[in-house]
């Protein structure tokens, strides 16, 4: 067997790195200029790749640190934070009980489930009417 | 002198408050309702509000604590949390120094301090792009 038969993976997997987190940058990457020269959002669903630890890692390292951080609590606590790129946000769900329930990176400019929604907002002006009524 | 004559405010000055609070309140709501209705956002200054530290402690009771926190760094820690009511937000910047600069209310979907500027985008999707030839 010769040198050349040996697969690459080989020699990457001693620090658990599988090459998948840098296919995974790159496809950042590609939405991100989708989002800087045409506004198309995306999204990646981390829970569907094959990442190890080691690659997660080396993604949060190459990704960064932003200036915004986002703590929700939705049906559990979501933490959502920019990353050095503006633009790609990374995402965390966990249920009530803390497991985690999701992992993505999304690519636009806010995640959707930071917005206030309309109806929402409707309820939530008639809520605010009534309290006032209340004080009169 | 009658009772009649004596002010009103002199009976809510005890606890601090001087009234204006509730105004600001129903200037929320009434913002909060264009909102709901048309779309339309606002924000109120509330620095610029002859307001008691009572009357902040009051709007800030009454308008609660909701499901978005937000911290971001810009030229100085900046906070933003959704209150009870969604689509009504409140904003507090510090400068680097930790010194309150300003304080609003913004009756939106999201502040627009949160979400990523196109600029910012652009000039982050050419950073990545060449942290990714350099992995090559």
């Amino acid at each position: 067997m010769g040198l050349e038969s040996i697969p690459v993976v080989t020699q990457s997997a001693s620090d658990g790195l599988t090459g998948n987190a840098a296919a995974v940058l790159r496809e950042i990457a590609a939405r991100l200029e989708s989002l800087a020269k045409e506004g198309q959002s995306g999204i990646i669903d981390l829970g569907a790749m094959p990442l190890s630890p080691a690659d997660k890692a080396w993604l949060a390292d190459k990704l960064g640190q932003g200036e915004v951080e986002i703590n929700l609590e939705l049906d559990g606590p979501s933490h959502v934070r920019e990353t050095r790129y503006a633009g790609v946000w990374w995402l965390l769900h966990h249920n009530p009980q803390g497991a985690v329930t999701g992992e993505f990176i999304e690519i636009t400019r806010i995640p959707e489930l930071v917005l206030a929604h309309p109806a929402d907002i409707i309820s939530g002006s008639e809520s605010l009417n009534f309290l006032i009524d209340d004080l009169c």
